[in-house]
């Protein structure tokens, strides 16, 4: 088996509001998929609220353990937006206005209606490298392996592409998925097998009901090719010697079953 | 003021298929309003993979630092669900049958169909008190301070029913909300110096897009009445000085602004 390169990622959603129900986070699941399409595993998640300390600290353990770091939320010009100058605590450098910035936040508000409350939108950290936002202008940035991008997730998503050509990803994460129409504990033994017998596989298994009837996708992923070929073979032979047929792909989502996709 | 008592939680998200995409979570949105309501600040969530060693670590790590625990996902009948045995790790227990749930699945299943996979779904930490599922019979559990629930939102939802008699709830959070339709940097200042006045109040500020017009919401936290009402009105008094109306709640979500609702 050749070796595979694997580039790992962490998530930092930072806002009180998303810790107190009032806004629902819509960028983990945009960013995991975005992430996986590019090489990229995205390892970790947290929603921190809008505290220095956590946040400064949420910061230093992920740009440690993690190849890259994104954070989303209080990049914004009102007191609860924190992010930029905890970002600069973390890294232990100073905080300031970031010339280009300015100029960007200029040309887009007008000398005249720059105030101060917006110019803080202009300070990052010192050696911070901007993200262009071509939605509302005031831009991310960029400190080492860190993202610091907005929260509103027409604007991260944005900023997404100006990140892109900067991101080294790593071999693909490759998946299959089959689905059964039994209950998944009837196959349980059959995935543990099929998982052990190859390295850098998992498998997952996860229930569904669609249409009255309960049923399992099961879920294939691993960066090789042929470990996934040659696994997703031993899966459909070991179901059929159990007597039940197996589907590719994944159901259709029945509503009735959870108000969402399910979590499992 | 008078002291207020605060009760902290955090919740794991554990899955791999969260952090790869494939799966959206619906559970920590329900989970924070929910506790909210209950007197009880999420204070931060963590979605981590189907890791035994980051399954543990995270278990010590939130059942130390926070007043409860909850988690999700990872209690199925496959190979993959390895929540209930990394609890039992975390807590330095034995991990074996529970007489009471053994009885609830042959119950459910009948002696016959109780097979070895389903029986899995049975075994719990020492000392765990089992938590009732009603919609598909296999517990959850409680063990200490943290609550081990099952991933699918219908499951998670029914079982916090149980849970809710267990727990104590701390003073409550009120809220109020102003929105005005103006850029949030206008009001940064006041915002701040609002805040500054008042011990024990946040108060967040949250822009967005309402029939093309751009504006922003203010919502002030508080467990304390008094303090939100005073700062309520020195906000609205501000507000009105500069010339602007505010008005009360919060304003209708433009679909076109994004998606879903929006991260700031």
């Amino acid at each position: 088996m050749t070796d595979k390169k694997t580039t790992t990622a962490a998530l930092l959603i930072i806002g009180d509001e998303i810790l107190s129900g009032r806004t629902k986070d819509a960028n983990l699941n945009h960013l995991a998929v975005w992430l996986g399409e590019r090489g990229i595993q995205l390892k970790e998640a947290r929603v921190i609220p809008d505290e220095e300390d956590i946040i400064v600290s949420a910061v230093n353990h992920c740009r440690a353990e993690f190849y890259y770091v994104f954070t989303t939320g209080g990049i914004g010009p009102t007191h609860d937006d924190i992010t930029a100058s905890c970002v600069a605590k973390a890294f232990g450098v100073p905080f300031g206005y970031h010339d280009e910035a300015l100029r960007i936040l200029t040309d887009y508000y007008g000398e005249q209606d720059l105030t101060d409350a917006r110019k803080r939108m202009a300070m990052i950290p010192e050696g911070g490298i901007l993200i262009d936002n071509p939605v509302s202008r005031a831009p991310g940035f960029q400190m080492d392996n860190v993202f610091v991008m907005a929260g509103i997730p027409k604007v991260m998503q944005a900023m997404l592409r100006d990140i892109e050509p900067r991101l080294e990803g790593g071999d693909k994460v490759l998946s299959r998925a089959i689905y059964v129409y039994r209950g998944e504990s009837w196959f349980s033994a059959l995935l543990e097998q099929v998982q052990n017998q190859f390295s850098g596989l998992s498998i997952g298994s996860y229930p569904f009901m669609n249409k009255g009837v309960f049923g399992a996708t099961f879920v294939l992923r691993s960066q090789h090719e042929d470990v996934l070929e040659q696994a997703l073979k031993l899966l459909q032979q070991g179901i059929e010697a159990s007597g039940e047929e197996w589907h590719e792909g994944e159901p259709e989502k029945d509503p009735r079953w959870s108000g969402s996709p399910m979590n499992n």
